[in-house]
């Protein structure tokens, strides 16, 4: 972040919690950069990019004051989605495989990735755990750890289940190549070919690729942005379809961002303990909570060992590294052996550095500043969203992770708007990627994950006016 | 290796060298205690272990002397396995990973392990490469390299090739958790449910279980001990089953430990390219050769694009490092996709660190001693196995890797073989855990990968007694 981009969110800040209110008077450009120590020209930057933001005004002669009202947020969306229901066998991954391709372009605006800013990890630090752990391996434990991983590492992992409330032990832990591997375990696990598998709608596109891989059928069950899955829908699909397993997101889903409350997590348990069906459970933004608690799994109610947990660093610590993990409940012995069979064990050295890191490393305190980055991110995203899109947007306000989940005007294409934003050097991610039946044609996923700099503003000012226009 | 062993080791090559002749007579216990500066009780231990061993004798009041002949080896096995030629859909997981896991205990002696000692890799070097890497990784980088891998690494491996007279650009490769990963992506890329996979016999038991997870059938092909899979019964294989693809060993094969000799490599792209058979190959054995020069695979002859070439680090330099490749030809594009929606990407500290260590690491000098180190127990261990085991054992004599295959009398049942090793403390890898139909029982594969020592002696020892009670 640029220095006036820092000094533009301080005031920012303050606005938005109220120490400065609606037509207060900003200190004068001199002050300011007496005071902070820059130059008057990075303040009049600071200024400028507050007063595009619509949060102060400038008055000719007399300075600049904080703007009437905050601008105002477009609603969020309040319906849960209504898939048809019907089981589906899948051939997305082509366009899937196209899409995400596209926006792995260094210089493409990457509002469409699934990966926040590498920036936001404490990389270097990690790489002192990587050099000092690394030194010291005891090259026989190679061996000794093979498939279920890193012993003090499965034991951080189970400290931090642990001051959860959830009784997992390391021995109940497959470290996995990241979270990813553990949800493909878990259904190789548990599903067979022509098996129905229950699925968010909208969901997580790597279920949609998975669930197409193993030759298994898909069934969507509406899911509402805010509280995730529909619990009386998913008993109706469980008695009609009688599927495999489930496969959910309970908080901070992707792409709604929607996090199912407490109650609700523990009546879903309960619902499918009752069928004897197991939860493919992905919690990889667990980590990344807005308020004062981390949201508990649904693991945390699971008696029977049905609930099959999925975590990842990758998105709370170490992108890269690809270090996950599974604890799989009752299916661990099955789970470590297609581990074991598919790709052995997981790569030695990162797991040793992460075990290093997490006993010595400061993580809580850079998982604090990594939430409120994405926090206030969030806040000025959805704001740019508020002053660029046209009226008829709606825009959820995840309370974790780095998505929002954004409902255009029915008449807006996102296919299409998709390939107009990349010509503009822009990736969005269109909401059919996210359907078994391609549903969600005027929806899409932005990721709020990046500095939000002149840049992102920018872009999302650009894919404003492409919205506006296509519904002209 | 202790200072007695290594003092052992030492004489024992210049006998096989012919430096030391049949009758020469040993420098006494004090003139060897005093040129090489070691205690005459080392000298002592020495001596003793050579005579255990067969090579030297003492005469009283002598002093010792070269035995009169090396002790005969076993003759090898020359005739090739005759399976059924039926297609078979598997069972056989459940066993293998009983049998795999009794052998990862640390105080059992690994005579039936698949890994060689990880004290003959340089793991402290590559630590320093690792340390040094990471820290001047670039963050972007992690998402620039996804999927494919490292571009410095790929475009290592591509030096390679290249070394070879194989034509391989770093755009056509890709990084995986292991050559595991990379085999499993092949077979998934070709192979839908119920197709048939040609496999040799006996064969690597991971492509059992990756065709028995998938599916598949298993075809299983008359394979020579010394050359290799045969061809005519290939030929008719493929003309009756028409097969999905093969999945072979070229070099140095897992369990045999045979070798394809170059034009019957070449023949064997040319039978394949005539039926449009895909070949995934699994060479990780490549570097371990003894000769002058390194075996080229399969891989050298494909003109169509259709042999899949499966590598690794795992066994040549980097063990737990998890780092693999597949170059796969005209199938590129689909295993790139089933990677990213697999497991996403391979690690990217691993990677970096052995692609330094690639540029700059002396990894031809670690090569060199490697070779000369398996060699070297590979000698003294099918010496151990003739002097232990009674008459009407083969075993062969691969000229690369860290497997012996060893036929035993047909009376001898290698899976009760195997329980009572294991009472003994001592693994071992049976027979039919390598073939589809359950053959081999009489058979079983040692590994000679560890340092020859007094307990390896001893467990050949107890195992050799154990087959000859089994035939009285």
């Amino acid at each position: 972040m640029k220095r006036y981009e820092a000094l533009a969110e301080e005031v920012a800040a303050s606005i938005r919690s109220g120490v400065l209110r609606p037509g207060d008077r900003l200190p004068s450009v001199r002050q300011t950069s007496e005071s902070r120590h820059v130059s008057p020209s990075t303040v009049f930057q600071a200024y400028y990019l507050l007063e595009a933001r619509g949060l102060i005004r400038a008055r000719a002669k007399s300075g600049y004051y904080v703007a009437p009202g905050l601008p105002a947020l477009p609603p969020e969306p309040e319906t849960p989605s209504h898939p048809s229901g019907e089981a589906a066998t899948l051939d997305v991954s082509a366009r899937v495989f196209e899409i995400l391709q596209s926006t792995m372009h260094r210089d493409v605006v990457p509002l469409g990735s699934a990966f926040p800013s590498p920036l936001l990890y404490p990389l270097r630090r990690l790489a002192k755990s990587m050099a000092g752990s690394v030194q010291t391996l005891d090259p026989r434990k190679f061996l000794d750890d093979l498939t279920p991983g890193n012993a003090a590492l499965r034991r951080q992992i189970a400290l931090r289940y642990h001051a959860d409330g959830i009784h997992v032990s390391p021995e109940e832990i497959v470290i996995t190549n990241g979270a990813m591997e553990a949800l493909n375990l878990c259904l190789l696990t548990v599903a067979r070919p022509g098996d129905a598998v229950i699925i968010e709608s909208p969901c997580f596109y790597a279920a949609l690729q998975s669930i197409e891989r193993n030759g298994l059928r898909a069934i969507e069950v509406p899911t509402h942005p805010r509280d995730g899955i529909e619990l009386e829908a998913l008993a109706r699909a469980i008695e009609q379809h009688r599927p495999a397993a489930c496969w959910l997101m309970t908080t901070f889903q992707n792409p709604l961002g929607s996090r199912m409350p407490d109650e609700k997590k523990s009546a879903l348990v309960e619902l499918l303990a009752q069928h004897g069906v197991p939860l493919i459970e992905d919690d990889v933004y667990a980590e990344l909570y807005f308020g004062d608690e981390r949201p508990a799994p649904a693991k945390a109610h699971d008696r029977q060992g049905l609930v099959m947990h999925c975590g990842s660093f990758s998105k709370s610590l170490a992108p890269g590294y690809r270090v996950g993990w599974v604890a799989p409940g009752r299916y661990f012995r099955e789970v470590a052996r297609h581990k074991l069979s598919t790709t052995i064990t997981t790569s030695a050295p990162p797991q040793a550095a992460l075990a290093s890191y997490l006993e010595h490393g400061g993580y809580e305190r850079h998982l604090r500043q990594l939430r409120r980055m994405l926090k206030e991110q969030q806040e000025v995203f959805i704001e740019a969203v508020a002053r660029h899109f046209p009226p008829g947007t709606r825009a959820t306000r995840p309370s974790g992770g780095y998505f929002v989940w954004i409902e255009l005007d029915p008449r807006v294409d996102a296919l299409t708007l998709h390939s107009q934003a990349l010509e503009h050097g822009i990736s969005i991610a269109p909401g059919p990627i996210f359907s078994a039946s391609r549903g969600f044609r005027h929806c899409i996923r932005l990721n709020y994950g990046y500095a939000f700099d002149e840049k992102v503003e920018a872009a999302v000012a650009t894919l404003g006016q492409l919205v506006a226009r296509s519904v002209e």
